[in-house]
């Protein structure tokens, strides 16, 4: 038997946690990461919050550094490129910051190769390949560490996207000082995670401290003294066009599955670009597995592709490759449910579930109930809007949306709910616990449920 | 057709709920409600918070007001007694406040008499059967309005009982600046609701604002001027004595279900000495419902019977017993989660499940989790424990507990694994919501089921 050689290329959330997986299970594998950054696994979700203050330094996003990887006995090799994969001779071929050449034989190799920022076709602001001063996407803690050197009270920065991560850094340039507009294509915000109903309620929220141009494209920029000055954005509709200030630009356009190795290897890719996995994590190529945002995986409800871009899946990607690749069986759930969160301009927001379109093939049935954190007679509720999406067939829960107050734990409850197979009918009667300063006797989570629920009987009756 | 109407004994939360659900089920049936009290339906659970300061008058606690009653068609009695049920003819008589005798033949008659407060055995606390001058449990508006009253700054206030109610009015009583001592029969404090591992953290915790004496009893008061002036309290295991100043004695030492008119009408009684009743709040007695305090059902978990004490569960009950009288069907769970929490001295608790005791048919194991709501790099991080306890056979989740941040919200989403009857192995992949300034990566949640798990998967594999 060959040597139990595990390689795991790129230490993000998912490379970094299987090898700390692949660890746990096998204490006698050798282990070896290549990493083409500076930095050991650190937290990528973190980075505007280093930006904006709240985290005081972006060495506190390490989360494990240098010298817990080699306590593990695991071997990072920091500022090192994979060059190639040798499926058929098991073989990876690396090369280090100094330019000598590492080779590795592999019993298991784990891709986690991450994505890309996608750069929209903005005229000037690339040069030379590059993007030009003052414009920045944000992938990696260089980008992050460019950004917050670049950036000055009374600034005017311009953020390009609003879904999770641009609204993050808006808050966060907000919270800097900075004069900020962010320019979105679509007609609604956070098109991939909110409905438009809920979108909204953000929507007017944030407007009352930033500028916001929904149904835009940016499709030029003024450069002086080579730095971005303005993004000249165009309305879809109208075909109008602006001039915005702009002394940093933020592009937050999504992202692309970083897939080079994996098509070298020749691991299939899925429909959305991805590389495709299976429950064990592995890729189509034997002893081959793929985590984190370079893999696409099937969503719990619809079975249909998607695209992974959450930290939380890679994470439980990266257990499970770790695992299996170290010898033992592990298994993903039948698909993922996509549950996420987040904060910004004080505003709460988590889903759980397919998109809208990917539910296109279900009759759906919507429960929404705007309610309070607390008893209306108690003090300091805060409101929280929750929306459930129902099969009306079946009366199966698909998806829910939260924003507002503990949306998060909240959307966990329909999460729960959806990993079950839970019907609207016996989730309704869920007993929430209850308490005056904490909660109300029924909760927002039920209510909505409720008037789900009731639609459902009556269309059943007719 | 006997005229549709609909008689229910007592305006609480189940009363009061049932009234409304029968209304809005049924705009045609004729509704009675007879209340023994002076109030319409109002919060119990947020008396201690009335008392405290927190809410600011006992009358925001009246959630549905005699207007609302009015404008629904319920004819609302107040301090109105009923005096017999005749079960044969179906008739409810009751005396008003102006002794006036009322006559209601019913349809359908929900009984939701409540429960009354446990006195226990202390020595010269009961004079002519009235509690003495200082000495007061905590079960109606009134009593909570004769408390409040009483209170003074620097008084010296002492507690009998650390359950939930015992500990809320604690707090509540520190927070007006009395010196305030709790005397607990029982070694643990929380017993109903927390294991000792999660009641001793909380024990520390609020032995930093007020004594706390586990283990003993009140045996005796002295009184002065008709008044408490301290009471006497015993070792279980010593029987050393000790004396306790005391200007205010609040006697949260249980409760015990009203059942005289259920006994009289014939409705069994169940083993916990609370009306027995089925899925649809049915009692033995044809055509008799009852809800709320005053019954027992089965446990979720267990299927063994269990007394109800939650408002959460009565307002239930109400919703199920009200559309039922009303003529058509709604079906309780197949027994109660008894998922509940509080909020006392600063520390969030919740739980759902059976007791430990109510258990001991399984062969049980645990997962406990002493984690954060935060990621460590992220600030503002507060610790949360939670703890699950699991069929170690099945797999299945029996219950759970938390002491901490959302312990509520997070143990709802326990609440829906044990509706949905999931096993931990199922549930330990759930995809909680990730974003760093609101939950880690891996939350509490899955992190303590992945310790039973893995306690289940040695088990299993010996």
């Amino acid at each position: 038997m060959t040597e139990q050689n595990i390689v795991i290329i790129g230490c993000g959330a998912g490379g970094g946690t299987a090898a700390q997986f692949a660890r746990k299970t096998n204490r006698k594998a050798n282990i070896t990461i290549f990493e083409q950054g500076k930095y050991p696994q650190y937290s990528k979700c973190a980075l505007p919050y280093v930006i904006s203050g709240t985290i005081p330094s972006f060495s506190q996003l390490i989360e494990f550094n240098t010298d817990w990887f080699k306590n593990a006995k695991i071997d990072l090799y920091l500022q090192t490129t994979v060059e190639s994969i040798d499926k058929d001779k098991h073989l990876v071929t690396a090369i280090t910051s100094d330019g000598s050449i590492v080779k590795k034989k592999y019993f298991a190799l784990i891709l986690a190769t991450g994505a890309y920022s996608s750069i929209p076709p903005v005229k000037n602001i690339v040069h030379d390949n590059q993007l030009i001063k003052g414009v920045f996407s944000l992938r990696t803690l260089d980008d992050a560490q460019n950004i917050h050197a670049h950036i000055k009270k009374g600034m005017n920065a311009t953020v390009i996207g609003a879904g999770l991560i641009g609204l993050e850094m808006a808050d966060c340039l907000h919270t800097k000082g900075m004069h900020v507009t962010i320019v979105e294509a679509l007609p609604t915000i956070l098109s991939n995670t909110l409905d438009q109903d809920l979108s909204s309620f953000v929507e007017n929220k944030i407007k009352e401290d930033i500028t916001l141009f929904t149904n835009h494209i940016a499709i030029d920029a003024h450069v002086d003294k080579d730095a971005i000055s303005s993004v000249i954005i165009k309305d879809r509709s109208t075909h109008e066009t602006k001039t915005v200030p702009t002394d940093l630009l933020v592009i937050a356009a999504g992202t692309k599955p970083e897939i080079t190795l994996a098509k070298q290897a020749g691991c299939s890719i899925g429909e959305t670009g991805g590389i495709k996995i299976d429950r064990k994590c592995l890729t189509s190529q034997k002893d081959i597995y793929a985590v984190g945002d370079c893999t696409e995986f099937i969503d719990f409800v619809t079975k249909k592709p998607v695209g992974i871009g959450l930290g939380s899946i890679a994470v439980r990607q990266g257990i499970t490759a770790g695992i299996n690749a170290a010898g033992e069986t592990c298994l993903l759930p039948d698909g993922v449910l996509q549950t996420c969160t987040s904060d910004f301009f004080g505003i709460e927001i988590a889903a759980v579930g397919p998109s809208a379109t990917a539910m296109s093939d279900f009759e759906l049935l919507i429960g929404k109930h705007l309610g309070s954190s607390l008893p209306t007679y108690f003090p300091g509720g805060k409101p929280i809007t929750l929306k459930t999406i129902i099969d009306a067939e079946t009366g199966k829960i698909l998806a829910a949306q939260a924003v507002g107050s503990n949306a998060a734990q909240r959307i966990n409850s329909y999460a729960t709910a959806i990993l079950a197979g839970l019907t609207i009918n016996v989730f309704r009667k869920l007993e929430t616990a209850y308490a005056p300063p904490i909660a109300p006797t029924l909760d927002v989570v039920t209510l909505a449920a409720d008037v789900a629920a009731i639609k459902q009987e009556r269309r059943n009756k007719q």
